[in-house]
């Protein structure tokens, strides 16, 4: 069995056809917590599988390994069938060598206060949904709504258009007007550019405020949490949808579609909202 | 004039005409340090432009500003001209505002020693050429090695054909056999997972080793990084390349290829390893 995937129900929405319920495979996102020798020296969301070789692969590449010689034991903490476990990892130097893990790059290395063994994507569900309250039902949303956001993205791209090498997020009105529409190399970045922008022109939980959030890329779990906080009932995204993103959506009440194309899309989470 | 975009002297490779050099427009990639009243709370890899977007964006969905009333002045810092300015930028409270920067997240938040104000893209290019030394020049690697890797990954891809939601990145020998190949939600990780093989297999910086990575996402600094500190000289994307990962693969040592496909691709740097 591939832990790197998972099955949903989904909704499959075609112009042409009634709806059907399908069930689909998913790529599981979970986080894993990187510690050398029970120091916590970063978080990331990965697929399940090859932990071994993506906290050595990861530390070698920070400078903090030089060889496989460097390397001892590498486990799992924790006890397994506990919440979380297999998603912390220690690695420990080979005898007689040591790890500074002081060389870990700014940008990735996480400043993790939790004394926990694990961490654990379900709880950050759960922390989500406390921090910023479910999404109360609707609006109605047509489906050409979410079926137009793309080609509607598509037209306020112009970097993408002259450089093939950068994401777009753009936020839609209900009459499916572009309030924003933020280009970036990174995909969490074009919709903080988003946010940023509805938050100065105070569209974010407004009347006549952003209904869906368009993306370029994968709708994982920060996509989806980014639109909670910005209380965007409908995200849209051209590719697939990770499981963490599926369950943080039906967990804070927003309505999840992927695969968006100009005929249909996917519907993973809240398909209520959608009418045709 | 649009700031995310630059231009650069590209080798185009077509398998039936001769190659030829072009300018052509890629996406500028830069670091952006995010600070809160001068305390450091993340640095990204950004496209510049609407970085106070970006930085307003990025704390409200960290939780730290709950409305724009929050924000006060928001500034770059340092002095324009010198080098490194414009990828720092500072906001500050709102009068009688105070912002509490211990809510970002672990995964997120970098933990920036330098006093510095102000990061820099060639300063990250010349302190990894200072860390891991220039690559040498050769092998020569054949044009079909290149093109073939793109297929090569794509039959090593498990859990993208059953969920169409993850990266991949596989490491190639001189005779364009897969010696590592792994898939991830995140295309670091997927990088990390194949070098991680590789060094438990001993086949980093080995004879018979690897000679090429193909990445199924885009080529950013990042990624370059990480095939340079494992001594893969040759780079290969099925997508764009950033400005930084060219400057970085220029400056050491390696072979970067984009928009790679069965019958051709684009030479961003030391286009003289490859052969017809």
């Amino acid at each position: 069995m591939n832990p790197g995937i998972t099955q949903r129900v989904v909704s499959k929405i075609d112009v042409s056809c009634p709806p059907r319920s399908i069930h689909d495979e998913l790529a599981v996102e979970e986080p894993l917590e990187i510690r050398v020798a029970g120091d916590s020296v970063a978080v990331t969301m990965r697929s399940p599988g090859e932990d071994t070789r993506l906290a050595v692969g990861f530390l070698f590449s920070e400078g903090i390994i030089e060889s496989i010689d460097d390397v001892g034991r590498v486990f799992h903490c924790g006890r397994p069938g506990t919440e979380g476990y297999g998603n912390a990892i220690d690695v420990l130097p080979a005898p007689g060598h040591s790890l500074d893990i002081e060389r870990v790059s700014a940008s990735r290395r996480g400043t993790l206060t939790t004394s926990a063994c694990g961490v654990c994507g379900r709880r950050d569900v759960a922390d989500l949904v406390a921090r910023c309250s479910v999404l109360p039902p609707g609006p109605e949303i047509p489906a050409a709504l979410l079926t137009g956001s793309i080609d509607g993205m598509r037209r306020n791209q112009p970097t993408f258009t002259h450089t093939g090498g950068v994401h777009a997020a753009a936020a839609f009105d209900r009459d499916g007007d572009a309030l924003a529409c933020s280009e970036d190399v990174g995909r969490h970045n074009a919709v903080d550019k988003a946010v940023g922008a509805l938050l100065f022109d105070r569209l974010v939980g407004a009347p006549g405020g952003a209904v869906l959030l368009a993306v370029s890329g994968r709708a994982s779990f920060e996509i989806v949490q980014k639109a909670a906080v910005a209380r965007i009932p409908v995200v849209a995204s051209v590719s697939a949808a990770s499981s963490l993103a599926v369950d943080l959506a039906a967990d804070v009440g927003i309505t999840l579609a992927g695969f968006v194309r100009r005929n249909g899309f996917n519907l993973y989470a809240h398909p209520e909202r959608v009418v045709r």
